[in-house]
């Protein structure tokens, strides 16, 4: 039976992976691949200090030949079921099974998706779901934020600190945003609220150059280098694990040690609740868990 | 103005340097030198996700690089005060003066030493304050922890996984760590404790070769290759900041932002009140620390 059990390969993962190996625990590695892996879709990452500038499909090579020095094993297999034992857990892929003392969950999660025309053509050339690591490329430039929620409010906000112009396109004519947040973007005099707005289609041959909007019978087009999806986010939960804590949002509730409300069971990352969701906030969860089965 | 200023260049102050820079904020770095940057101590770090294996020495210039390559002015010069103003904070160096609305403290902070004969000749050739860090380097071999808190004997547990035998030196006979810990350690037969026991040098001539102690009228050599310091931390705080919360072991409270008491005052990494001091951890801070800011 393995010490520990990882459900995810990404930063989250491979960091509690190399903190649980040099404290002396057998450890694996259980990845679907990186079809889901976030980091792999950032074309530059410059806040994760030590690299400045590096792809995120670049980062996350680094990240897997670093576990793979310790020896850790990381297999390529997807999940189907996870079962609670009397000494841990069991969890089944479509043909194997593997036992485990300590469960960690890893398995990030994922970027609502527009669903327009133009928004997977242009992602990573215009196209971003995350103001803090990405708005820094569109300094001085013409920018679109697209939901109407806190995220899509505060990334505005962000975004007016440094770009020329923010329009925060919302397609009711109320944000479901906390009302301080509102009332924040609305004191930037570079932010527009173009509401009760449709996107239909995001343009630009290699790059952004704008988004077509319908308002009323009006349709325009907003000219701008770079769009924000800001529609929501949903965990990376592709099975149940009965009586688990989860915020409403579907993320994993977790202590300070990122340990769930079930004995042996810990999330890490993205997948669990917590405020500020950046790789390096993920990788630092390696550290916290492991401490936190050590403590068990 | 500056809309940020932080006093210290380790892990954290650099990261939450970047973090400010890419959020559109002036920022600037204090940093007195690298004589009191615990990470420029560390002989090998194998655990900060992505760099297999490097120097703190090297780490910490390729996180000085990283700040660097995004235009961030780091000044070396050493605090003397600090002043709580209407708008912010002013800073005085010996000869100058800084004022900023946010201030951020990463001063870290440093391992107390034993204060024998060997412990500097032999840092980082086997003498270590960090079992995390450094015990997987010590993996089937000997060890000692000197020390009687709950950080030595949570030292000694951890170690405990993957040497061949670890010393538990103290110098009373009772330990003021938590009984449940020294419970814990009792029950590993690859834990001894050595109690009542005055350690007299540290051993060795290019690496630790062995601890002479004396207990009682006795003076002997327990032979071994690693030491592991564990007789207390001290927060790097040369100035004073009226009406700052700190722990009774004199760390900074803050919130999960990052947030002292004080308002517009930030502590990040080591300095603060935490349960995991780890680079990763320290470094994290910054994208908290940021967001903190932002939320004010």
């Amino acid at each position: 039976m393995l010490d520990v059990l990882i459900i995810g390969g990404g930063p989250a993962g491979l960091s509690s992976a190399v903190y649980a190996k040099r404290a002396g625990l057998s450890v694996t590695v259980l990845d679907k691949g990186a079809s889901e892996c976030q980091i792999t879709k950032a074309t530059e990452v410059e806040n994760y200090l030590g690299f400045k500038s590096i792809s995120g499909i670049d980062l996350h090579a680094q990240f897997v030949e670093h576990a793979k020095s310790q020896e850790i094993p990381i297999i390529k297999k997807s999940v189907v079921s996870v079962e609670k034992t009397e000494e841990g857990f069991k969890v089944f892929t479509k043909k194997d099974e593997f036992e485990c003392k300590h469960l960690i969950l890893a398995m990030g999660r994922s970027h609502k998706h527009l669903g327009v025309e133009g928004e997977d053509r242009l992602a990573g050339a215009g196209v971003s779901y995350c103001a803090t690591c990405d708005g820094f490329f569109f300094r001085s430039k013409m920018v679109s934020v697209i939901g109407g929620g806190d995220s899509a409010v505060s990334q505005a906000i962000y975004l007016s600190a440094f770009c020329e112009k923010v329009y925060l396109i919302h397609r009711r004519d109320e944000f479901r945003a906390a009302n301080y947040l509102v009332e924040r973007a609305r004191e930037k005099n570079n932010i527009e609220f173009v509401l009760n707005a449709t996107v239909n289609e995001i343009l630009g041959d290699n790059c952004v150059a704008g988004v077509s909007i319908t308002q009323g019978e009006e349709t325009r087009t907003i000219a701008c280098d770079g769009v924000f999806g800001a529609v929501g986010e949903k965990p990376n939960m592709s099975f149940v694990i009965d009586g688990l804590n989860i915020s409403p949002q579907g993320q994993i509730i977790t202590d300070k040690y990122c340990r769930t409300n079930i004995n042996g069971l810990y999330a890490v990352g993205d997948i669990r609740d917590r405020d500020v969701y950046q790789i390096i906030t993920a990788v630092a969860d390696g550290a916290l868990v492991v401490e936190g089965i050590l403590k068990e």
